[in-house]
């Protein structure tokens, strides 16, 4: 049960957390974002409250706070007000009438994931929206974590967690900086690295063995992987496409090898 | 080589097939709609007139058309005018810089789309991104066409283009309104359909044989199949999901579906 609080003005010093979330947490991995986890609706909500991320406050709406309750702890504060304080708060309006906030995490590092049987390794995917998708394939295809290399967003910005229908919050992550120093750290512990690519000398997906720990490699949708990652991998593989049709979209591109792959 | 005309006048009637294009242009398919398929930027612009739409006019600033001249018709013209003028004709600022106009042409039959080996079905499909993003997979993965069912909006509104990349505009698509019949129909016409749906009763998608043509049937995110949809499926499908995440975005498991079926 949480700890209802009912507000009525929007100054509340009690509702800073949400406050002006379109600046605010236009990335909270810089200076001067919060640096906090933020999650909308109930659905994504429930995931933060079920995610390691330490939960500081819920705000919302009557209806939504008590679809959430039973599953909130006692110390942990819900404000209840109404829509249009809601939207005065943070800035917009918002349909899904509950929002929560977390304190971040200690990063997992590039070890703890080498743990893992199954990793995804992104380079260059900036795009929110399909870092988002790219976390809940991950997590709907039971990938063990995601390795993230230069030019990469951060995943925990608000609309990669709301794309990921909040799955981000469940998949072990890190920032990696050594590059591609970090592809040959996963080759030393037994993975093999397969680097997605339409490039000619690829190899069909499904001709490579994939006994044993493997990480795909994906690149952004522009460009693609970089020669020196692709060059850092033990296998180019590529899925066999249509003449005409030059690439899938990265996330879902991910999906399919993810699929392809298996849990092993 | 295009009819190269230069205009400044953004009320200058030639140009009215691109004029506020965020309300003219919101249902294509309603009445009140122009009926046209517009294509924004050079990449989209070239699937159109590689496409069976008839091109009426292109509408861009000079680097774009040039671009695209080698590819149009002499017969069509291609207006060339400022960043400026494009906005205010449009209604909105344009990032790429070009668009083009075509008329729609007679639909495809269901007979017409029974002729290919592989099919995707849409049951209830009403999202415009999701929509464009199932055609561009569809295209990547060599799947010959599109039925859409009941409450899947029209695949050649603008925004469902510009997701697909264009590459709806190079997909035979119907729409059919016999439910589940046309369902019915495909099946006495030789192919095996398969609803991809996570109910308890389905089974993996690799443990179905999938010799002969086969339909993919696909569901809204959200509601998913209908019961009726499913049972007039040979199969109920699934794709092995980790234990949590109750399913991929729809485009996404059709991606899966269509490469794990392969095109035979």
């Amino acid at each position: 049960m949480a700890a209802v609080i009912r507000i009525t003005d929007p100054a509340d010093p009690r509702l800073d957390d949400f406050r002006d979330l379109t600046t605010a947490d236009r990335r909270p991995d810089r200076p001067g974002g919060k640096g906090l986890v933020i999650a909308e609706g109930v659905v994504v909500v429930r995931r933060l409250l079920a995610s390691p991320y330490p939960v500081r406050s819920l705000l919302g709406v009557q209806r939504r706070i008590a679809e959430l309750d039973a599953e909130v702890d006692s110390s942990v504060p819900a404000y209840v007000t109404s829509a249009d304080v809601m939207a005065e708060v943070v800035g917009f309006h918002l349909n899904r009438g509950v929002l929560a906030v977390a304190d971040k995490v200690k990063p997992w590092s590039l070890d703890d994931l080498a743990a893992k049987k199954r990793l995804a390794v992104l380079e260059g995917v900036g795009d929110h929206e399909n870092l988002g998708a790219l976390f809940r394939n991950v997590a709907a295809l039971g990938f063990g974590g995601v390795v993230l290399g230069p030019g990469c967003s951060d995943p925990l910005y608000r609309r990669s967690v709301r794309v990921s229908m909040g799955h981000v919050l469940a998949v072990p992550f890190t920032t990696v900086t050594e590059w591609p120093g970090a592809l040959k750290h996963l080759r030393s512990k037994g993975f093999q690295v397969l680097a997605l690519t339409p490039r000619a000398d690829s190899v069909p997906l499904n001709k490579v063995a994939t006994d044993g720990p493997v990480a795909v490699l994906l690149g952004s949708e522009g460009p693609g992987l970089t020669d020196e990652a692709i060059d850092a991998a033990d296998h180019a593989v590529r899925i066999p496409m249509t003449g005409g049709v030059d690439s899938l979209n990265v996330a879902t591109a991910g999906a399919v090898a993810f699929y392809a792959i298996g849990t092993g």
